[in-house]
């Protein structure tokens, strides 16, 4: 599972599913993209459940992908390692 | 806006939106809630973004809710204080 583009309220957002084997696991990753996003102003959403993180970057002032969402989901991809 | 009752998938959920004034006050609640779900074993759905958490509490062995659930999200009312 890699990232998709799902459609919300007329939305489009790039989202995908990271899964941990716990949720402090999940939590930590929460708090890496948290942090990337404050060093970016940029900010996702970010699902935190037992074992899973669902990350979703789109740009709020054009309600849709910007090539900057696309840099990001990179970047998000790089806090695993 | 205080607690409401959403069906996902069949399933019955119990969710809250907190506004804050930023991202960072955000992350800062999904943390405090994330350490309460910890400690008590249950674990909600904790949607981050700028200057929201979602919290949203379900036991997942009935799929539905217990009366747990609402214990739990008293409890993470009192996180606010």
């Amino acid at each position: 599972p890699d990232w998709g583009v799902e459609v919300r309220d007329g939305i489009m957002q790039l989202e995908r599913v990271y899964k941990f084997k716990n949720f402090k696991l999940a939590l930590a990753f929460t708090n890496k993209v948290a942090e990337l996003a404050e060093k970016e102003f940029h900010h996702p959403g970010i699902l935190t459940e037992w074992g899973k993180v669902t990350v979703t970057w789109w740009s709020h002032s054009i309600k849709g992908l910007h090539r900057n969402d696309f840099i990001m989901a990179a970047k998000t991809d790089q806090l695993l390692d």
